[in-house]
């Protein structure tokens, strides 16, 4: 069955509505890593309740829909989806705990043809229930795999940021725990992909790999650390392209290239493999 | 002002009413360190949804009544208290889900004078809300440094299982994470010792320290492996005398020796110190 943009856009993805907590905050935090050096104050602050603060990638586990796709009728070859890009403005801080809404919507979809398949730009509103004020946009671009060749247009789609070819500015590299993706799910995608080695073997993957949002996730950290001093207000905007799945355990090297101003490049790799995880990097830092 | 046991005997505790689901059980075998190796099937079922079982430790942190001794208005130094002893009784398997009742008892108040303090000795049986019935019973051994030379009786108090002079029949070496301590507090134990720098180092720590009772869960996550197969029907009882802190991202040795029969004897330490942690245990199982 080809697939049918136009029913897939006119799709109705209800609102999502979701109370969270402190707790639910510190354990993000503590699904990215946060917290190996418990000396460490400034990562202290997202995993212990005094003086708590919530980090700004944490906006894309709140309001969150699901793996709707699979649910939604529409005859998508949804076991051959894969995250493709990833982007989150913060509009405001995070609340440490209060309820969210999730507005999402599919803004378009593109015809990469039968060998690439589909592209679904989507884009999801978090907003604040009880100020009705929009903390964070984010933007996603799912490739589906199956669903290429129905026929229609081929673009246009953005250009991705292009890193620089000099030598970073900085490299961080931060450990994963290999229950890494254990706690991670917890913040609420149980894919069994992450957790079950009999799935992950189906699916074509030694042992069950990391959340690509947990990877995200690590690499905002690093960005958060590096190049805004461990200041959520500082950090506004953040965008990049999924390359390569994690295994839990492993490290992530984030690259940072200031650009000037507020721009900064950055990229993402394992350094147990040398193989680039997240690229295209464009990250806003004030 | 001087202890009155009558008062602390006297004193009704209400019962605590607490609602657990299958992510509380998951998180709780994370804080213990399960997972680590997720290829484990062994461990998996503790800390994944498909199969899930609880492990028997859990009881601890069930129909938890808090540091309810501080806010008693019983006068007692509560900042001198320490957590002496605990024992736990599974009488069934504890559900991955649902309500449990504690309800707790204070059973004696001895007096060990003024310079060793008082213990008090609490039962606490976790009820299941649903069936009624009895899940575990849990005993408790407080020390109250301060509050010793009330006049009360020096006794009588339980002598402490005597552990074999021979070398043991098993070694269990198990890592705890560096962030344990703040995963573990996640299951309902918030003492900012476990957390703070700050607290600890009031506290006399050069930095947080591992809950005595994420220790023991350790220590029972040893025993269910290399006594009990990680079959949770077989364990019965556990029991044991804390005699040192642990300190997250160090390693417990559990040493085990069979004692014929169900009985097994346990004693635990830190490695890395070569410090004895939890001593006089004896276990059942079946």
């Amino acid at each position: 069955m080809a697939l049918d943009p136009d029913k897939l856009l006119a799709y109705k993805i209800p609102d999502k509505q979701q109370a969270y907590t402190t707790r639910d905050t510190i354990l993000y935090a503590l699904g990215l890593g946060l917290g190996a050096d418990p000396m460490d104050k400034d990562q202290l602050r997202y995993v212990y309740e005094d003086g708590l603060k919530a980090l700004p990638t944490m906006a894309v586990v709140l309001g969150y829909h699901g793996f709707w796709i699979k649910d939604a009728g529409l005859g998508i070859d949804w076991k051959k989806i894969l995250h493709g890009e990833q982007g989150i403005e913060v509009h405001k801080p995070i609340p440490t705990s209060g309820t969210m809404i999730g507005k999402l919507k599919i803004t378009s979809v593109i015809d990469k043809g039968p060998k690439t398949g589909a592209l679904m730009y989507s884009a999801r509103e978090v907003v604040d229930q009880a100020t009705g004020e929009k903390i964070a946009t984010l933007t996603q671009t799912t490739v589906m795999r199956g669903d290429g060749g129905f026929g229609g247009a081929s673009g246009p789609v953005p250009e991705p940021h292009a890193i620089p070819e000099r030598a970073p500015d900085m490299a961080i590299d931060l450990k994963t725990l290999p229950q890494a993706a254990l706690i991670y799910r917890l913040s609420g995608d149980y894919n069994p992909l992450h957790a079950d080695p009999e799935v992950a073997k189906v699916g074509g993957f030694a042992r069950p790999i990391l959340h690509g949002l947990c990877t995200y996730g690590v690499v905002g950290h690093a960005l958060l650390k590096a190049a805004a001093g461990y200041d959520t207000s500082r950090f506004k905007r953040m965008a990049g392209r999924f390359t390569s799945p994690v295994y839990p355990g492993e490290t992530i090297r984030t690259e940072i290239w200031r650009e000037g101003g507020e721009r900064v490049s950055f990229r993402a790799s394992v350094v147990e493999r040398g193989l680039v995880v997240i690229n295209n990097g464009l990250a806003v830092i004030g």
